[in-house]
């Protein structure tokens, strides 16, 4: 970009509507910069409450997506759903910056090009290989072991597109529901054994990078669900997976926000889980935790500033997901404790429709130590019905 | 309000679009509510870049601003320039509340009333007169020594209302450019000699309240330069203004956030010289500064919400105004430096148009050493230039 970021009526433009393009726009607007939002939903997504400028269209259709990106100054993603070549071609057609790149979402979009990318790079990730059938579906698990993890080499988050199974007859199930059986590519992943899922976030651009400190990720049913920074392991595993983390942002040339999970081993060793080319739920706390949070330095990142310093704020925060307890119309109950705590800081995603499970907020809590922290934060919202 | 503000759709209404309004408003979003806007300008104002939600109308008209006040749960000012009247009028015609509310304004529109009601509340304020006439401005003159001020005593900010008057020639002359030949109310203030001006904030509604640490405002030629908190003060002086803020604030019945500056004179006694109803220039510093932004804090009171802790996060914090330094369209040049200097952090409010003075950016430094950390921050935004 020639232009000046921050000048009259620059706008950045979000494909997406959700919570993570609403977090990174509000630091946006600390910028005096504008705002604009790609949905394929009409209304009532979090982004469009908070500016003037939505469109809708398909995710798909390089069409609409141009049309939405000849407003804007440079876009970016909160997901990593839509196919590197519609980008690619967005980029072209509409001469408005992307950034992550498609070239990097190349990279990552298929997750065997991902695994393969980041091995090349010397980054150990989970023990994979690609499914093509039973052959390979019996190997796999002769080789390490049942249960094993069958994904979709595609689309999954949070524990969809993904199943664990047991046995060949669940694995030749699971092939077929995850389309195998329609040529998608299928990846088998073996089961880990872990003391601690770990999570790094690293802001990255032509002025250079940043990385975040280490936190761990406390996950149940493949849902995050508490993260503790910095994680209560010993520094030089922490050290170690910022290392890799770098290096892994490095591998696909990244701009923007990127977060990575990690598994620490019983030996200390780390494995590369997954990666997400975006704010990522792990880095919430950093709003208050850090400097310069993920939100920030993502926004930054796109926009071709220099980057925000990622040092902790308290030498412990927690971060608890709120997620939904109840199929209703939004609303927080329940709250007033957690906003009366200091240094307790509540944020809501404004989503009108709350379903159980649902991410629909989260509390940070700030202190000196973690495990007072953490409970601190868990008690002031344990009664929190949302 | 019976209805909990942490719900689905929950609307808080701003009348007024600038950067106050749009600095709250980016703090009501991370509760999930949506805000709405009414503004005498038909766009491009600061708060209509950030909602869908905008209504244009006059601020003297209870029609127009009870269409707005009847799509929001809640309404709040960014200025004390909207007649009593009208806001009691609009919100008895919409339903909707409105905090400050009507009765507070009542007390502190008219400077007259302000200082005698504070008065009335034990907080010395500067020594002043109503003047009607040529002989009250000779005996002000006689009495307090001249120059003094004269002041109208509805719509004054930023030293615009005001005018120093050194004889009774001026005096004559400016009591008539003020207005009152026309029957406004005129009211004299002496000049006091001061060591300081300080600021402090209170956040206050029908959960109790809280006050803000004491800082100095830097001046120059009436507008506020530069921020310092705490003040480099004694602490017994520091706490002094805080009880005297919370007095002024109680004396209203003040619900909101309320901004209060003090002169420290060299005698080491303090007097109240102005009162501000809104989050205040001198509270920017909060938002990185405390743990509690004047501007959650701001939105918290309106919503009938716990008040958040005001607590510092440095040793030292200074927040240096960013005013225009040319007439064009708006363009932060030369922030490189500023942003990529650790705990440096740069707000941009996003006006389209920039001329020189015009509030348009600042910048928060957090440090431990208060003159290191405000030279630092000056030094980082020098050659800025919008």
């Amino acid at each position: 970009m020639d232009k000046n970021p921050l000048s009259a009526g620059f706008k950045l433009g979000f494909l997406g509507a959700g919570q993570l393009a609403r977090m990174s726009g509000l630091q946006a607007f600390r910028y005096g910069i504008q705002i604009g939002v790609f949905s394929d939903r009409e209304e009532n997504e979090p982004v469009q409450f908070i500016t003037p400028h939505s469109q809708t269209g398909s995710f798909d259709s390089v069409e609409d997506m141009s049309k939405f990106a000849e407003t804007c100054d440079v876009l970016t993603l909160e997901n990593e759903f839509i196919s590197s070549e519609v980008l690619k071609q967005t980029q072209e057609q509409s001469g408005t910056p992307i950034y992550p790149s498609p070239a990097s979402f190349a990279l990552i979009e298929n997750k065997l090009i991902e695994k393969k990318t980041f091995e090349e790079a010397g980054i150990p990730v989970t023990p994979y290989a690609l499914i093509e059938g039973e052959k390979d579906l019996e190997a796999f698990g002769n080789q390490h072991g049942w249960p094993y993890l069958l994904k979709s080499s595609k689309g999954g988050y949070d524990g969809f597109g993904n199943e664990a199974v047991a046995s060949l007859e669940e694995a030749n199930k699971a092939f077929d529901t995850l389309g195998g059986n329609k040529g998608h590519d299928i990846i088998a992943e073996a089961f880990v054994e872990f003391t601690n899922e770990l999570a790094v976030q690293v802001a990255r651009n032509e002025t250079g990078h940043v990385v975040y400190p280490c936190c761990e990720t406390v996950q149940e049913d493949h849902i995050c669900v508490a993260v503790k920074s910095p994680a209560p392991v010993n520094p030089s595993i922490q050290e170690k997976a910022q290392e890799l983390a770098v290096k892994a942002t490095e591998a696909i040339d990244g701009k923007g926000i990127f977060a990575y999970e990690f598994f620490l081993k019983p030996d200390g060793k780390l494995l590369l889980n997954e990666s997400a080319p975006r704010p990522h739920n792990s880095g919430h706390y950093t709003i208050e935790g850090c400097v310069t949070s993920q939100f920030e330095n993502h926004v930054r990142a796109v926009m071709g500033l220099p980057l925000g310093s990622t040092e902790l704020r308290a030498s412990a925060v927690a971060m608890v997901n709120l997620l939904g307890t109840d199929k209703r119309d939004a609303q927080v109950d329940n709250a007033l404790d957690a906003l009366a705590k200091a240094d307790g800081h509540l944020h809501v995603y404004g989503k009108l429709d709350s379903r159980v499970g649902r991410k629909m907020s989260h509390y940070t809590m700030l202190g000196k130590n973690m495990e007072k922290t953490y409970s601190q934060a868990q008690k002031a919202t344990s009664d929190i019905r949302i």
